[in-house]
């Protein structure tokens, strides 16, 4: 059960309203890098989680992270806290309220849609989404989806900060930032204190395909590093003459009863493009001069 | 630039087709952990790239996932192949037609909306979307994102694997499951060869929050481990006490000029919830035997 | 902030598992009247809100709305618990998973994508979406759209109780249902401590479209009530020899600049759909026996 | 069955054209308060509606939406008319085409991917959803949506009034505006015409949690009104004490056959996150002088 | 100004409920190629369109595709008046209400969240976007765009009237159906009497590559047509020798300050993934055994 | 099974870097119009293929969008590569690379999410999604949406080059544009020699129906032309007297059981909304001065 305090787990002091920049940090509160989808990412894993250990973590930080949610979301409502007022109460010029509002970002749509509260979306507007949650409920899945999300947050966190000069959010947001570094320490422990952890999941892999390197794309370029080369690869250079890899024909075949044999040969027969003919066409007809 | 030779990666054998099987194959078709993620993902991270080892390493495996992507939309074509004869020619009755559709799955839509073929959703309709694709830019980050799409894309054929007592697709499955290790292993090599990676990015985080660990979600059931344990932690218990760790008042202010001030009184007086009343409210008016 | 204690706000005691019956309760996880969209409506409203007591209000019931979601999602996570084991281990065969996972509902998509935890998806599978938060930043239309919102998420528990026969999840719905009841009680009453709330905002209507009726169905059917007959009402039957109702013209006008004016005649005499001609078409083409 | 006449409810006439205010508007023709949704929201229940004078009013007002949608649509053709012809003939250098369509808003995508026609999208380009849409399929929830959805619309009408100076757009908004108060006046009179219709649907909830206010959010900030305090509330403060709220042990179980049990348990060995040890992770391996 | 007559343009006579079916049957109410997706494509262009006959053409058939969405959507709610009640009244016992939203389909979604009204979503649950419609502004390229989505909708009636054995849902199907086609005919004519229609647009094609057919798929089932081959076409087989076409060196430059270089290969330096070295990963330590 | 060679089709040479015009040009990158719908909705239709000439076409066609994606993905890198490093070493002044990144378009998400690279994203930040593939099977239909999809990239081309003056990248782009033109008169070809392809699919329409024109929308502006006058086709104008076109009562119904009826009247009795009374409503709780 979650309780809540009105204090902020981190101070909150903005010089000045901003709404352009203001719609920069929504991608933090509702974009897919940003705290709600860490919040949720960690929720539901916590959800389905026997292990006790990492059910404890994974509630931690999740509950962490919808305080995070709060500081970031408080920042945009004071950032747009000047545009609140002056739409509801048309103090101002018509003309005055839209070159506040078409000053850049999406701020636009912030104040005539959301009316200067923070809104669920990254910073085009773009409402948030559970598809940006990658869950699918095997721990050591969800801890390397764990473990580079909170490098991705730490990273937007990063150039956040680097276009900002407000003093008071530039803090906050380093707080922010720090925190996913935390994170993602925390989250690579409990991965690796999964004592088989590679490759996740209990089938093996099947050994002639393991350490195959395709060298898929060619030409000028081609470069060597331990991720192709080595002792431990096998790589595959005549990629078309070794396809298939299974010594197959390569093709696609289903058994089929004889009625859908006989169905698709109808379709099939019905709907022949016969490359027999040189057939008058559409866009022969739409030419200029066409009769 | 790309090319393309007709023969498959690996060779396709289905028994027989199965529009209800297809439906839930498509998971790696269409799906977040699917093919064409996996290669969207890798390619918009090439074009981006001027490091040269891994711009080459992630145009070779992007290449080799739109051929896996040929070759579970293969599959999934062979196992719907008898309903798009059936549905096309109507030979059968209609309630022959209406009981192969609606065994399960998302099979009906398959048949009635795409006809058969293989379309880009998940196993429940929903339409692959970009916002699956957690490409940010970073190396440090984007090879982590990678690492962790391997280990889930492996984890779903797996799943798969697991359902299907098909052979020819089990072994196809197989095939396309130890890919994702051989890729995993990869990745793992082109970020442990960036020498100082991490924290990603170029800011170090605040050294006071760094290692601090918030045991936000308290009662039966905490428990210690090396992810808050140990001397490279320290732990903040008194959570509520403990805010804003800032030391300041834990609000949020923002600098507003006088008019703005003046904007934001009149809207909140024009629209203060009076809590000295005790209103009759229309869910008073709605009750039962209310006049 | 928020804290959050390991026990649930109401216990889940769950008779056995049932994916199909979890792919329903879905509905209230993760879709549009379910409890994140519940506790992240109120949330975003309470971050920009400057009343007092409202803010407060939205706090305190946004915070109970994730004790919710915790609730329903750890039945959701009870239900799918056989299929979690089983899907990971394998330990059956192949035939007999395959039927457990396509029985009805979304239940594949729930094994084979989340691995049996509860996904932010409603009962279809589809994503959850900020879009669902209708959030607009004025507390007279927020209140009403949170008294809406409580209203619908009532009686989508009352469907669920309705086929569930767990007694179990019966006992535990009964509860989140009649929490959405309580707070229905809390917005109203809000609401109503509004003084002056309709409309809302600050315009008022033209006096004589605002008590208008527009009788724009016609037929057979046509019926009176007070929402369109009684003295408050004027009501227009002659709909189209009414329009336009300002005595105007009719139509859309834009004043343009010459240069504006030509570039449009030039467009619209380039793109004529010329009437006087009968054209060839590809639909002739098309027909069989066409030459 | 709808017809149509080619005059406009409503004559619109625009001064010149701005395709940066057409931007904003197009909040009112594809976005989430706007005409579509309305129109589709009042045509769904129309649909399934048993009733006859709701069903009749849901027609009447779903109609007119529509004939709203086309006059907002006609504002924003109106707008973007000069636009339209500029990037269809290219008359203009290639950087004055590309300074009109970047000034603001979202007007780039408006010109670029429609040519200058009213898409249905947001201020934002983000595409109608019906997401949107709240229709549940019980009266005394709709009737609260529809009355919700009424007054939103009537706010962001009223904003965009606030940032327009064009005064023959400023007119048609009026009226729109005010047709909103209109239609949430019926709503209203239609479902406080359900006699009892409060709680929603036929169960009734559970008398010792129908009055209960839980005091979530606690600290400096908590207040009293009409919506938490006075005779009808019982007032939970000690939130975490008073977990769970039915007495029992607050977890969550379920009850599972001697074989799920121990796919769980096999599950849970092989992925345990060993409290015991403090493994290297690769966080560790890629701090700047790993080794 | 669109009016409404509660008469349908053609009587629906459904034999008996059926959930299931209705939810094939949405398809064509909120699925990509059904009778909103029309509309609102035809409606749209309206909107924009300077061409008096296409106008006039436009508002025609997008009114006549509104009345058939109402066709569309009173059979959906005629196939789900039986759960609709069930579900309200629950006379039945729970297991029985489960079993008939059980049966296939999306029918529980359906029952449980839409109360067995007809909602704007697919066969699947997708709610309809107006990323389905392709309008664009430009009448060469929307009237092509309106002939194949006139196409597709017939094959998805086709499909729908294959899989149904009620004989009033048949009828009332056909009858769309054909109406499909009869529009079909319409635009092509429209199209072709754009005198000039191909290519669309005002800018003619390069010479040199306007002909040209790249033979990017080459192995066993190379194929000839008139799509390829005869006096028409110039072909390229030998794609990667062929390559760039416009014979520059085939890479992507750009001019760069050397401010802007000098932080890009910084950030090269600080981000290079070394393929000098062969680092321990992260995958290493996962493996059973490592230490 | 698709190779990669490190060239591009088509050289890339970019003057300067320009964050606002690479955010315009998305539009063809992951835009409705771009090059990955384009490969994607010929991909799809391939793999389904049974005619051996238009697999083949598919298949050439599908694979050199993929490399058209390269082409345009590029300039869209090139164009941002200034921004990349700026926001990555942050050598500049925030104030600096704030306004770098607020000039228009949506760059600035561009930066901050997407790091500089190219995101599979439209001009606006939205994600693509495969609800802009419309393949639905049958080769009647697909071929004419692929004819229409190709001349709307064509023309998003043509607007794309309006508004650019660098000449590497409108030379490029018209590269691009009139690969479009020559895919159009593929498709064509292919869609002809199918020797009977309209109406597309079995089914032939109903006789009265078929030839039948509704002229739905009246007033001043109708017109004729040879899409609704002429010899081929029949005439509605008493549209209302008209219907239903079946002779029937126009009504829907459907046969229930006695137990159906039975819920619905209860239903229909416990929700009406009395004609007869004039209750009094929320709305006039809250108008101002209520008591």
């Amino acid at each position: 059960m979650f309780t809540h305090n009105k204090k902020l787990q981190y101070t909150v002091r903005v010089s000045e309203p901003n709404p352009v920049l203001a719609s920069l940090i929504l991608e933090q509160f509702g974009g897919p890098q940003g705290e709600l989808a860490a919040a949720m990412r960690y929720f539901t894993q916590a959800l389905a989680e026997d292990d006790p250990g990492r059910k404890d973590m994974l509630l931690d930080i999740a509950t962490e992270e919808l305080s995070h949610l709060e500081v970031i979301g408080s920042i945009v409502a004071m950032l747009n806290k000047g545009v609140k007022g002056e739409l509801a109460e048309a103090t101002q010029t018509e003309a005055d309220l839209y070159r506040s509002l078409t000053q850049g970002g999406d701020s636009h749509t912030q104040g005539i849609l959301y009316g200067g509260g923070p809104a669920l979306t990254n910073s085009s507007g773009v409402p948030w989404t559970a598809a940006y949650i990658d869950t699918i409920g095997d721990p050591a899945c969800d801890l390397r989806s764990n473990i580079a999300a909170e490098a991705r947050a730490k990273i937007v966190y990063e150039r956040l900060i680097n276009v900002t000069d407000d003093a008071g959010v530039k803090e906050a947001l380093g707080f922010l930032m720090t925190r996913e570094i935390a994170h993602q320490k925390s989250f690579e422990k409990a991965l690796y204190a999964i004592e088989d952890n590679f490759p996740p999941g209990k089938l093996q892999g099947i050994p002639e395909y393991a350490d195959l390197y395709v060298n898929a794309s060619q030409g000028e370029g081609d470069a060597e590093g331990p991720w192709n080369a080595g002792p431990q690869w096998r790589r595959l250079d005549d990629v078309v003459g070794g396809v298939p890899v299974d010594g197959g024909d390569g093709d696609a075949s289903v058994g089929l009863t004889r009625s859908e044999q006989s169905d698709l040969s109808s379709f099939a027969a019905r709907t022949m493009s016969n490359p027999a003919i040189n057939p008058r066409t559409g866009a022969e007809l739409g030419k200029s001069g066409a009769a």
